[in-house]
This record gives C-alpha cells, structure tokens and sequence, in this order.
C-alpha cells in the first residue's frame, strides 16, 4: 500500500505550484515508467503492482529506488487517469537549460496550450528524430502529467526549453519555417537540414511578432471544408515532409 | 436563463445512454454552433448570450428555433467544458444509415476509442475533402460532446457510419490501405484515386481479422526513438501523402 503522506504528494503533483516547489514529477503507466527507468532522470520513489516489480527486478535493481508494493486499483485511484497498468514513479524536473540548435531540425512552439496537443508534438518529433523543442513561457509545462502520458515515453528522448521566444530567435542564422494560409506548399518546398519549425497557438496561430521572424512561409494544401488543422497534426504532416 | 429542466437535459446528454434516448446531442461554443445552424441538422433549441442572439440573429431566424438568452458563465456551468465563448444548441442525431463508398477516398476506423482522437481525425478528414468514414461497433461516439469539440465544426461536413467492418470490407472492391511496421514505405507509393484507409485502435492496431483484408500495406519511415504514432497524427500523415 502507498502511505497516506505519498498519496498527497502524487496528487500535489498534478499541479504546476507543487512540481515547481518540489522539483519533482510524476509518470504514470507500465510503458512510461520503464522508458523512465531507462533514461537519464533521477528517480525519487516508484510504486508497482507485485508483476510490474518483479517483471522489471533488474531494471530496478539498477537504479537502486525505493519502492512500494500496490495494486492496480489503488495505482488508478491516486493517479490522473481512470486506468494504470503497473506503476507509478517519482522523478526529478530537469534544469530549464538553454538549448542552442546546431546542424539540425528543431520545433518552437509559440503557445501550445493543450497538454494533449504538447504532449503529441513531442512524440512526433521523436519519431522524427527531433531532440530539441524551444517552448514560449505559456505553453503547456512539459511534466503535467497528460504531457507525459501523451508523449508515450517519448518525454525521456526530447529536451524542451522554456524561454522568451523573440529573444531566442534574435540569436538565429538558421531558416525558421511556419505555416500561414498564403505561404508556398509544403509540397513543393525544399526544405533545408538546419532550421526551426514554428508551431502557433491552438486558437491564435503564430503570434504577430514571432511570425516577423519567419523567414519560409509554408501552406498545408486543403481540399475540403475544415477552416485549420490541429495544432499536433499540422506539425506531423509538416515534418513528415521535412524528413521524407 | 436556461429553466433546470433544460439543464439537467444538456447535462444527461453527455451519456450515450441518454442521447440514444432522446436522439439528439449538444454543442457547444459559438463556431460550432454557427456551423450546426448552416448545416443540415434539425435543431431543437439554442441557448445564446445576448451578443451571439445578436450577432446571429439571421441565422438564427431563418432556422425558427426556440432561443433562450443566457451568460457565459451559465453556458459554463451547464456544458462539457470550462468555458463557452456564446452558445449551446440541441440537435437531432442523424440515423445510422450505411455510407456506400464509390469514386472516392474513405477513412475506415477499427475502434479509435480516444473521443480527442476521432474528432480530431473527423477535422482532418474534411481538411482533405473526405467525406465518408465507417467505423467498428466499438469506435468511439460520434455524438459524445469531446468529439463534436475536437471535429471544430467539421462534424457538419463529415457523414459516418457505424457497422461490423468485416461485414462492410466483404462488398470492397477498392483497394483497401492500412499501416503497419513492416509495409511500403507511405512516401513512394501511388495511391489510387479510390480506395479505403483503415486505422487502428490507438493500443493494438489494426485487428488481426481486419488486417487480413488490408490489400494494400504502408509504413510511414521513421527516424528517431518513439515506437509508434498518435493514431490522428498517423491519418493526418498518411492523407497527406494520399492527396498530395
């Protein structure tokens, strides 16, 4: 059983107030938890259901954590979502270091609101390979748990910093692509091996000053009714035509 | 304000239970009401602030419906989401009735469970001019309120049919396309003109006895670390390359 004491805390968690002063996160789920024990995060404490710890003995054994016996009903009851199949485990925030981008593709996400939204553009670009996000101060925090259940483990390969976007694309020699009704077709465009992609908010696009910076306007060609595209899949749909 | 008859009926609508009952469902949030009211739905009554009343007064006019003038925040309190920027409207469901495919390109969903995830790729479908999609006994709810959000409108524009799609492939004389991880890569192949894409559940794929009636397999290359995809963001990327 988790203690009284943890159950609070883990659900403290769901809140940005009690991550911030705790430096510390929660992931959820089997999936997420090995990938999580695999990484490079520190570890606080983990709880699993008796399979999930004897099916990652090793695992943990090389992490040497403490951990909690529990069940998988006790698992849903103190976490975010309705089902958990094994484990739950605490683990520290990174720094918010400054990410400089080199001779690669990286995303600049300009008020992604939704964690859902947040936490698939992440999973996105690990397929794609992409490692760096650059995240405007009011986009969604990168360890709300439904980022991290989003991202399906991909939150331990993709750094994200947090930072003022205007100053950080004042220091860019590299081309900064993003999508507008009345730019060139994302089908026909060249796209260079080093640049930023930016992704505007759900509701409001890119802002009017960060869409000064943006030197290679793209359009995703419409056929049909649909005024715009999710945030998440206009991202994919670009990158899928950036990497092919 | 809306009576409290009126909303415990909205409230009871967001269960299936209730809204294969009454055969009617709500929505939620000045766009999509606005394209409720321009399309072919029947519409039993509105509840508008005084500026939308105002601001879509001959819509709402040549439609002759009930109107109940309420606020935001008691649009707030009564619906699925924390804030609605003007209106709430009860429509009819439209009967389940079977969506022949024919000189076209179709979407086949084989239990996309995640509400986000289907009015999402309802959205996407429309971008790219789709109007047709069949979808397993199991996919989730058309009506349910998350996927009227997530389809922003597109839910007006786009038919779906709900049936046994084993049953449904044993008529398909098109070409029947599906991903899975060892298929032709999405990039090079020539897509027909005609032709149905299955998606699979966001867990486990495709079905076993789906997958066998998939004709045509494809693969969408990757780069980086993630295993898989979002199933929206995989339509999103496959249509892509299909319309292309």
């Amino acid at each position: 059983m988790i203690s009284k004491a943890k159950v609070k805390f883990i659900k403290s968690l769901q809140l940005k107030k009690y991550r911030s002063e705790e430096q510390c996160f929660a992931v959820e789920g089997e999936k997420s938890v090995v990938e999580l024990l695999r990484s490079d995060f520190d570890l606080r404490w983990l709880a699993g259901t008796s399979s999930f710890l004897e099916a990652h003995g090793t695992l943990l054994g090389n992490r040497k954590i403490e951990t909690v016996e529990t069940t998988a009903s006790e698992l849903a009851q103190v976490g975010t979502f309705q089902t958990n199949d094994g484990a739950i485990a605490i683990a520290s925030i990174k720094p918010n270091v400054p990410l400089k981008v080199g001779d690669e593709f990286s995303l600049l996400l300009d008020d992604i609101r939704d964690p859902g939204n947040l936490g698939t553009i992440i999973r996105t670009a690990d397929w794609y390979g992409i490692k760096k996000i650059i995240a405007s101060e009011e986009t969604a925090d990168f360890y709300n748990p439904k980022v991290i259940h989003a991202t399906m483990g991909s939150f331990c390969r993709v750094q994200i910093f947090y930072t003022s976007l205007l100053q950080y694309l004042s220091y860019i020699s590299q081309p900064v692509y993003g999508a507008f009704l009345d730019g060139d077709d994302v089908h026909k465009i060249e796209f260079t091996k080093s640049g930023l992609l930016v992704i505007g908010n759900e509701a409001q696009g890119i802002s009017r000053d960060v869409a000064k910076k943006v030197n290679r306007r793209i359009t995703i060609p419409k056929r049909g009714g649909a005024e715009s595209l999710n945030a998440s899949v206009a991202t994919a749909i670009i990158l899928d035509n950036v990497f092919r």
